[in-house]
């Protein structure tokens, strides 16, 4: 095990409801509140009117800020500031998804200053102080709702860029699973993978060999989440499976499965990160496509760690560790084919010529994660074990 | 899963050569600190000459208060709350095991207050306010380093009862592994069980039917306090066998095995306080040889989780849950007995003919816990199975 600090102060309310505690948990940050939400679907669900009357009892004064879109863009992340700072919110409350929590703890930080709120995301200024946010989580996925962490797509530029500052923790989350079950079948499996991929970055990238502690607690929680999104998808209402792949996507992606690891990198986000900057595809979907083939290309320099995921995942006994390792990557990818994520480029329409073009966009972000290791040559020949 | 609510608030500081971090993060909380440790080792192996220069470089004022004793007694609590009180400390730093680090978090609550201390032990005062407290850990096992929790020893009543309050969390925790390279091997063995017993404790007293997100985390850590007490009981100085192990016994009790399980009972450590508190045995060593006797006894009642826990733990397989549950508890006794932790009552010098004894003086915490159904009658029956 590496040396690690590991704090995380959010609070979890967890449970069917708890939606309505919104309202005294925001008072204890202040008066007035901006509203970040998405589109349609809380309104329809009745969560947008639980969450408005507990805010409203509780003496708080809302400012509107909707439409938040999957892939969230800056420009309405701009907006948002600019909202934020002309009514002077004292706090923020998301109500959504990661798209709908990112924008909102984006807006936290921007809201504090004068410059520009990208400059964040480029890695050229820091967070020094932040408005306070809260959140009620609606799908189960990002992990947004216990981290620090948030990405934003600068759609002019077309860069999906990501930071983590540690002011940005929402004060309380809120989780019902309940609020995910007018979550349609294909962003519940997206979700699901979304949360399995954050696991893989840190089970598949650190170069400690020796941590049990960290494989098994992230084990379970992979075969968990795969058992859980195959009971919601037999009945999207499940809620012990809601549940579950609730309280497991948090867990993936709250600090805990990677203190200890040592340097880690994100590098099947940073592929994916250019599929939805530049095809808007969702983030989950794009996922999927290219954990096979990253998995396929790293597992030639260390088989032995994919060897151990193939058999505490899939059951895969044998001698020869790259032949375990080949098959449990091929039972990942078809368990993803059979939650109807896509596991190849052409299933998202995105032409095998577009390659280089890709591969082009990642060397941005991977300039700002400092993952230079990632070459043109390299991103492109993952992004062709993608097809 | 059952709702709940979840915030851990402390920050640890994991690795090799954190201890000189204790001065800069005391200094967060005041100018004069209040010492907690127990008796020589902590001057013997260089920890409290490395605190103590980084407490004073830090400008930190140090008011003494050392040995504390395992099983630590409310006579020494009430000495610290009268100087801390005298001193009008800041901020308390314990430097120590669990015993060091309840006495603290005693302290802390007691130097508030005008009030005896014990009257929080017998849930008769909740605690309003408390001073911060640090600490520097020097033995995996009770995972007071992370929680909430305390457990002292009234020697006048022998009444050994435990609290927790939601402003105890320790601020900061340091946990360096070579810290605990002097733990002598029967300590080191004591240590994991009592971290295994507090899986244990949530594992088979929830009532909830369906928590695989909890019950595989909890099966990950017994393995791997297993495995990495095993490590280290070859090699005391093996580094990362003593990392392991104390990274686990923290996740152990810090709040995350148990959100989600709704009510759990401590009954092995309810009958296990008894031993301690009256006979002063090591509390991991009483904790072996209650274990087996109420997993035997629950067992009983409910086969199914106890054939799962042989069946992922020790790989046993079969048809019949009792044949299995029974299989798995007489391996995990084997286990303690195969690093030297005692499985029956003779082995700590108590006469079976105590057992009345020992069962009525764990009548008085049962109804402090809450715990009624645990009547004379089946405590005592419990016991006899510890024979």
């Amino acid at each position: 095990m590496q040396n690690f600090v590991f704090q995380n102060p959010t609070k979890i309310l967890f449970g069917r409801g708890t939606i309505p505690e919104i309202g005294p948990e925001t008072a204890l940050f202040g008066k007035t509140a901006l509203l970040v939400y998405g589109r349609s679907s809380i309104k329809k669900n009745g969560i947008y009117d639980q969450a408005v009357a507990s805010l409203t009892d509780a003496g708080i004064q809302i400012v509107e800020h909707g439409n938040v879109r999957t892939n969230p863009v800056l420009s309405h992340v701009r907006e948002g500031i600019l909202l934020a700072k002309e009514h002077k919110v004292d706090v923020v409350v998301a109500i959504g998804g990661g798209s709908v929590l990112d924008s909102a703890k984006a807006i936290c930080a921007g809201a504090m200053v004068e410059h520009d709120v990208w400059l964040f995301f480029k890695g050229k200024k820091s967070v020094k102080t932040a408005l306070p946010m809260l959140s009620i989580l609606t799908l189960a996925a990002s992990g947004s709702e216990m981290n620090s962490a948030m990405v934003v797509t600068n759609e002019e530029t077309e860069q999906k860029f990501g930071f983590a500052n540690k002011l940005l923790y929402p004060k309380t989350s809120i989780l019902d699973p309940e609020a995910t079950f007018s979550v349609p079948a294909d962003y519940t499996a997206f979700g699901a993978v979304d949360a399995i991929a954050h696991i893989l970055e840190f089970y598949f990238t650190t170069e400690d060999p020796h941590t049990p502690v960290h494989d098994r607690f992230m084990e379970g929680l992979i075969i968990t989440i795969m058992e859980s999104c195959e009971r919601v998808l037999k009945d999207l209402s499940d809620y012990q499976g809601r549940a579950d792949l609730m309280w497991c996507a948090t867990l993936a992606l709250n600090g805990l499965t990677g203190a200890g690891l040592g340097k880690v990198g994100f590098p099947m986000h940073l592929i994916e990160h250019s599929l939805s900057g530049i095809y808007d595809v969702p983030h989950g979907a794009g996922l999927s496509v290219v954990i096979p083939g990253w998995m396929r290309h790293a597992s030639q320099e260390r088989p032995v760690k994919f060897a151990q995921f193939a058999q505490r995942i899939f059951k895969i006994a044998g001698e020869d560790t790259a032949t375990m390792a080949a098959e449990g990557i091929s039972r990942l990818e078809a368990w993803f084919q059979s939650v109807n994520s896509p596991t190849d480029l052409g299933a998202l329409d995105i032409p095998e010529a577009d390659i280089p073009k890709i591969a082009e966009n990642c060397l941005a972000l991977a300039k700002v994660w400092r993952m230079r290791e990632y070459t043109k040559e390299k991103i492109e020949s993952i992004l062709k074990l993608c097809c």
